[in-house]
């Protein structure tokens, strides 16, 4: 994060309190617009290929003392993240949930957690400044990576040059919680391969899959923590990377892949800084299964209805992710990425990514 | 892992599909005993303060078709394993589940990866070779080390050096799966310091705690894998450093602190390898709930229970552990690590950690 992203950040935060005391002066009751986080209020923006909320707005007013309290609590979490990224510090949101209880004003403090987190993302949308750039790190830490590029993090006791295969272990180079103190160096990277499991990541980097096709291996660990979606989509962006997902085949490890490349419901309101719309799916597919008779397992009930409401969700409704949902629902079996190893350890990186990354006109 | 160890190994694996022939030759019905894994028949050792298993046995015969497939499986992974070794490749123990499908014989192949699993624990026990030494890597990867520490890793592409405080970012050190390939190389350390949750591991990052106190912070993740215990036992026995164990005020982190020092029933038999009976529990305690005047939330049913079944629980059976755990029954409340920032973000820096470590006679 360099300075001056803090000082914009800090400069935003505290333009939202100074127009409070701007409608105090024009004699207007404090209030604050923001767009209404239901369900009924997201879009799947068919332009940017990702959800955004959409016109509906909801006010807090300082009209009634619930909507009075509500800004008061705005306003002591202002001060206390300008204080923060004044002194370039940071915090989790469980200790601004427990710190309030430290504010002098009762009527300030945070009667539960879910309440705290809602005002930052209340803040996160109206000053248009994401949580990494309060300065707030998620409880979930990023992943790991490794591969042919060379990064130089700002970390708070100096700047770290690290390359993401020379300079670290066998578990890779670890995602920081803002992945926006990354500086990439330089890199011979051809591509982003993120793999769900850490078994398949493990059997990648031992087979050298990273240095045969000079691919960055990011670990996803199941639904990525936003810290590696934001890297994914750094990666994607600026030094121009084509990413792809390597998961299970299974309705769940869709929308792992559909978290990665469209965002996710529930933070909409972030999906240009997350979201990579570009990413494609290498597999596993259903196609997969049928074509490399991989071992399988029955899809369960909760399986079926998960496959159903994928049809009906915008993100795949193209004619691939039909027919791959069709075709699943049909012959009523999954596999997982680990399964290739039934036709022995190295037929993934031998044979399955290799004639899959070609298909895909990655390779 | 050396070359020497891998060789041992394998010499121990290969002895015990020897032992077969050896019955075929002697008449006898081909067997294989191994202690018998059911509660019954574990123990808690008094003198070594862990848990291991008694003398009760089964017996793995090929005088029924059950028994005999069962032996017909364990030689087919030997043979598996051995071959492993001499390639010096890994495998998780998922892939050799799926795996077992290639092999010739179908009357060899796994029916679950329960079996599969079981099998392997059968093997560590019987050679006394752990599942590293075979080169069965776990699902899940160990957690991530920050402190004064430089270590050499053997990766299977060459030795990294790597200090774990000037060589990496934010992030730390990434635990490889097998931290026997960690040579301890020099360190200023003064402590090991295990913590539950990712949130508070960085706030002592943040707060430069372990510049200012040479401490190795350990980030546990919850209940530890494999190979975040395993480094914490041999940077106590291996650096003669102090272990101490930093988690949430509830029971579920005591057994937490639990599998640290006593190992845990499922892996009874790795106790001697995982386990670190010296490891002490710095908090939060009740007493500190009391003592900090922490935010709390009341204990549910089931922390009630968790509660009073660890006052029959033989690692919990001394004088402090019962006394703490009737204050928590007593005032019905539990609190989360983060709760120390209800004092501030640096209380637990500044004054609950360095209190308690002296009280406790680390500092």
């Amino acid at each position: 994060m360099s300075a001056d992203n803090d000082q914009q950040a800090r400069e935003q935060l505290i333009d939202l309190a100074a127009q409070f005391y701007d409608q105090f002066e024009l004699g207007e009751i404090p209030h604050m617009s923001v767009p209404t986080r239901t369900k009924n209020n997201i879009e799947y923006s068919e332009e940017l290929n990702v959800w955004v909320y959409g016109d509906r707005e909801s006010t807090r007013s300082a009209n009634s003392v619930r909507g009075a309290r509500k800004l008061l609590k705005a306003v002591y979490t202002i001060e206390f993240l300008a204080d923060q990224l004044e002194q370039d510090r940071s915090s989790t949101l469980r200790e601004l949930y427990y710190l309030s209880e430290s504010w002098d004003n009762k009527e300030a403090q945070f009667n539960d957690q879910d309440e705290s987190n809602g005002l930052i993302e209340d803040l996160e949308i109206v000053s248009g400044v994401t949580r990494e750039d309060f300065h707030m790190r998620p409880e979930e830490s990023g992943a790991k990576v490794m591969g042919p590029l060379r990064i130089r993090e700002q970390t708070n006791r100096g700047d770290r040059d690290i390359h993401c295969q020379l300079d670290v272990g066998q578990g890779g180079y670890q995602i920081p919680n803002n992945p926006d103190t990354i500086e990439f160096l330089d890199n011979d990277a051809e591509f982003v391969l993120c793999v769900e499991t850490g078994g398949m990541r493990d059997r990648l980097v031992e087979n050298g899959f990273d240095e045969e096709y000079d691919a960055l291996i990011v670990h996803l660990g199941g639904q990525p923590a936003r810290a590696t979606r934001r890297l994914t989509k750094r990666l994607h962006d600026e030094l121009d990377l084509p990413v792809t997902v390597f998961a299970d085949g299974d309705p769940w490890s869709y929308r792992i892949y559909g978290s990665v490349a469209y965002g996710s419901i529930k933070s909409a309101h972030l999906s240009e800084y997350l979201a990579t719309p570009e990413a494609q799916y290498i597999g596993i597919q259903p196609a997969d299964i049928v074509e490399y008779d991989l071992p399988t397992d029955p899809l369960s009930d909760s399986d079926i209805n998960a496959l159903e409401s994928e049809l009906e969700d915008p993100r795949f409704q193209t004619d691939y992710w039909e027919e791959q949902i069709e075709l699943q629902l049909e012959i009523g079996k999954k596999s997982e990425q680990q399964s290739l190893a039934a036709r022995g350890l190295d037929f993934v990186t031998d044979t399955y990514l290799p004639e899959r990354l070609s298909e895909m006109g990655v390779l």
